[in-house]
């Protein structure tokens, strides 16, 4: 996949390209014009080559390192805990980076004792960390040395959320319900993954307060200017392997009204907000998460439900790609002035 | 299947057998001690025996006929608008009936105007058609001579709300949302049932109003003791064959704590109601609905999220059993004056 | 699910209760009406109930223990090795057995070694099991201490061969191209059975000699009167959780022509030896194994392709159930001289 | 998605695009560099946009047409029959032609009354037109103005059988055992294709004779120089939306020892045979139709059943792309002197 101008090409890294996260990043970034890959690390197959390990990878020529080598920029895809240390040292030597981990993300370093259980170790950095959803924070990211990438429950909901908290038509009480494929639990053996454990099954998970869930409450609150939001958010499992659908519960503000003219009114404000984004499509019928396999898209369908006066909003997303590897390459090319929509052009895989 | 005591038995007759509700009438009617499947009728195919169209059915040696043979019972699974002439018919041929179809699910005969499009033509049995759920009709059905079988997502979501209710835990605010599994669509083609279309995939439907919402509303208001509910529901499709989980989200009325004390009550509540009921289990963690397949069985998991303050009662039925074919003979055996339990003790096929 | 004459009942016992077979055992027994289910051992999880384990079998009210407590019978679902010890030391205290392991399958004891990797340390107790194909050992089954329950694919290939083999329509020459459901790959986790690696995927494994040759050889070898069969088998992994597909192939000897006569001649043979067979249907059309889910039904297609001369037979069956725990139950009945189909009579559950 | 210079780029169209294989290409034409896609024609969803019918393709904005509109290059995805007036009278106008319905495919005109029950009414074009089958045919396909693309099983079996049989080692007798995956049966709705029929379920089908048989004996011929293969094909289905597995057994001829070095030889025959091929890759474990999925790639293993002596080679491709759009387009490089692999570079989307 060599071609006649690598060498002015930025050269990339990923750490940890043996997740499904970083296997997803070396897909895409296999076919990103204005970057080569150029190293990937993994520890438990250091020393294999890429494509040992995944044989449809095998046209890309690398062999995995313990450590990543020499790189412009980089992706860490490492669990969460294990990106901090890593990012520090790659930040600190004048590599950007995108992080895929939860490590940057939270904005209140006492959030970590309380959701992940570690104490972080680079307040600063983490400071000046942007959150990585280019569709609202773009300029920042266009700046930034790290970025940390959105969790993919979040990206769903936030996306799904803002434009409608940005114009005040909901309050702070919102109710999240997400479906999720079985890739979301990464690569990792566990029984809720077995197949015929997971197979023509339905669960809701972690009930009790899922990790996404202070990421979602910290933007969301940004949209309310600081109010605190009263977020439920409830994760489920269905039985495939790529796609998160969330469905977004929120009374009206008041603001519009639970009518025809309403919705006709709602589905006109999200056109609007997001007329000049690529990745994010407004649908007139309810979105198939099978309609953004592999691709970068995010589909939302606003609508209200005219009885109750509840805005319920459906966003679909690909959990790998828009939900992690896809967005990580977005921030990539915001950070690196491309354009966005370099090496994410690829229409869903559909049926 | 024939035994030497079948001339004791109780002649059954099913209505249109060949969509799936019928079918899975067949299949747990093939093993009930008291009764005997004496006849089963089906339009399309007509004349051809049950192993014909169903293979795994040709223990049970009958064959389909275009009307309905003698019986002392029967189950109408025709489609609504169908089923209300047939069973009117059979009621006054003085024949007990369990009717799958929404038929005389709806107290106000209005409703089915407004949700199906025709006009009732026999609102006095209407009146005194019993709903079908044993938890909280059994007395009445005791004595019925039709019973309306409940929908699949009434069954799910009502299960779940009763005990809140009732109890006055939560007010009129309620969201539901649902996930079905593929043979809820029913067996008649469509490209959203097509395999390619909807595996890996998840959406929504019928964010307008789903038919079985006033179902929903009207047995809500009757915990309510008449006040008006205002409640969402959103169904959605996830990629399996058999199972509908339902989440269900309401804001406590202040009753009950939101606090690990408030949980535990709540649980005992759900433990204290449900306690005699053999079709009923309370969970201790997140049901799936793969515990249910092939069994009568509805799993319910109540609790709060603390933060918000909402109640989340989480309920897992298999669609085609206790969402149908199963709940039907409940009822029967409830009007015959049978164990409740006969003929349904099967256990879930798991996995 | 104890039922006043339990004093009465043969008291049964599950070695390793907490696979996917020793659970279908015990998912089968709880309706057996003339045994009970008294004791269930697993290492791992001994000391909870089953029902913490497995919430469907909450209503077996048992304790799983490390050790098996006293029964009358015994069922052995051990990996294989581990199986051997256990049930000499069962057998020898004068508890009948069936053993779903491997362990008592091979009649030549010098095969372990080569197939499994150890030394069989009870020839005696191999020479005189019985193995456990009803359909064509019955008589021996009745005087057995102790039987071996065949492997799933055997189960699924000697019954579509059993009826040419020993007619003598098929040479030594055989081809078994088998396709599994992943439950086949036991409940221990590997990447081969995590979700989104098995999903939406078809592989064929184990070329250099998958484990079931050998005993698939040594029974095909019994029908050919000692001759050495030329066995190919290859088994396939596909996206399900129950079910095998056996499509098998071999040249006509030259005693039945390759024309539609010779297609009904070879239809005509598997009915007549089969005919009084409970668990096996000859069928018109090529089965699917969803007409077997949850059965211990095996349902075969015989017929011959014209152009070639070959026949091909096709053999559907649950693999959990007449591939292991079903047929364990059927050999249990005739060992204790139950009628054959008892606690067997479920139909498939369909869809 | 139309460039500055789009008027440098090849015209083309796609008739009848509502078909699975019909997006297929609009999806992977959307990104060739050198076409631009600007007609598509479709009977049943004339008028509307692209992007209505298959909302994941809003970003081609292309209305569908009843007739196809002025181009330089055409592919036909109409079923067969219908493919063969317009595909003539589209050569007629100067236009080259991939056609994918089986229309031009089989070289004796004859064939087509056998096996598709219709007379073949452009038997002049059906003999000069060429078998598109690159890594077979790739010179005649540089002149070809009309190329039959294979069908999607033949693909995978012919490309299996190549290497072998040229070399001679092995016979006339061959059996191809194949796995498809539903998107395989189009998206024509039919109860096999009905989710709840088909999910959970592995079934054989077209036993009597599939109409891919006529077209792979036909290319078994050529390898054998005009020698009478005797081939028997099982077609499969099974519970997934993309992906064949084809499973080619066949007795060795004797040019080559059933050992472990016959092996190594066979390996390296196969290597060298696919050394410069883009889209075949020989693997050192059997395949996974999951690491072909969305990709352009054919992966085989070849193997000796050392104890029989027959050679055993599995095939892996994606129905969708290798096996029918990816492989047309494959063609229509090769036909206009561009790259073999412009517009096919994409890896497998996996997992």
């Amino acid at each position: 996949m060599k071609t006649a101008n690598s060498k002015n090409k930025i050269r990339v890294g990923i750490v940890n390209v043996t997740g499904y996260a970083g296997l997803e990043l070396a897909r895409l970034l296999r076919r990103h014009p204005s970057v080569e890959l150029v190293s990937v690390s993994g520890r438990s197959a250091a020393g294999k080559k890429l494509g040992e390990v995944f044989p449809h990878m095998a046209s890309v020529e690398l062999t995995i390192t313990a450590e990543l080598g020499e790189v412009d920029f980089a992706f860490s895809a490492l669990p969460h805990k294990e990106s901090m240390d890593v990012v520090k040292a790659l930040v600190s030597g004048g590599v950007k980076v995108v992080d895929i981990s939860a490590d940057f993300r939270l904005k209140d370093p006492a959030l970590y004792q309380e959701w992940y259980g570690f104490s972080h170790t680079a307040p600063g950095l983490l400071a000046e960390t942007v959150y990585g959803l280019p569709e609202v924070y773009r300029k920042d990211i266009t700046k930034a040395r790290l970025v940390a990438n959105p969790g993919c429950y979040p990206t769903s909901a936030i996306l799904g959320l803002a434009p409608v908290m940005k114009a005040g038509l909901i309050g702070s009480h919102v109710i999240i319900d997400s479906k999720s494929g079985l890739s979301g639990s990464g690569r990792t053996l566990s029984l809720s993954s077995h197949y015929a454990e997971a197979n023509e099954d339905v669960t809701a998970y972690a009930l009790e307060g899922h990790r996404h869930l202070p990421e979602i409450e910290q933007e969301v609150a940004r949209f309310m200017h600081g109010a605190k939001p009263v977020v439920t958010f409830v994760p489920h499992l269905v039985p495939m392997t790529r796609g998160i659908l969330s469905t977004i519960y929120a009374p009206l503000s008041g603001r519009l009204e639970a009518s025809k003219d309403g919705i006709a009114e709602l589905k006109t404000l999200f056109q609007d907000f997001y007329k000049d984004e690529p990745f994010v499509r407004i649908s007139q019928v309810p979105p198939h998460t099978k309609h953004t396999t592999g691709s970068n898209m995010c589909i939302i369908y606003p609508t209200i439900d005219i009885r109750s006066g509840r805005v319920i909003i459906i966003s679909a997303i690909d959990n790998l790609v828009k939900g992690a590897a896809g967005q990580a390459i977005q921030n990539m090319n915001v950070m690196l002035g491309f354009p966005e929509t370099m090496g994410l052009e690829a229409a869903a895989l559909y049926p």
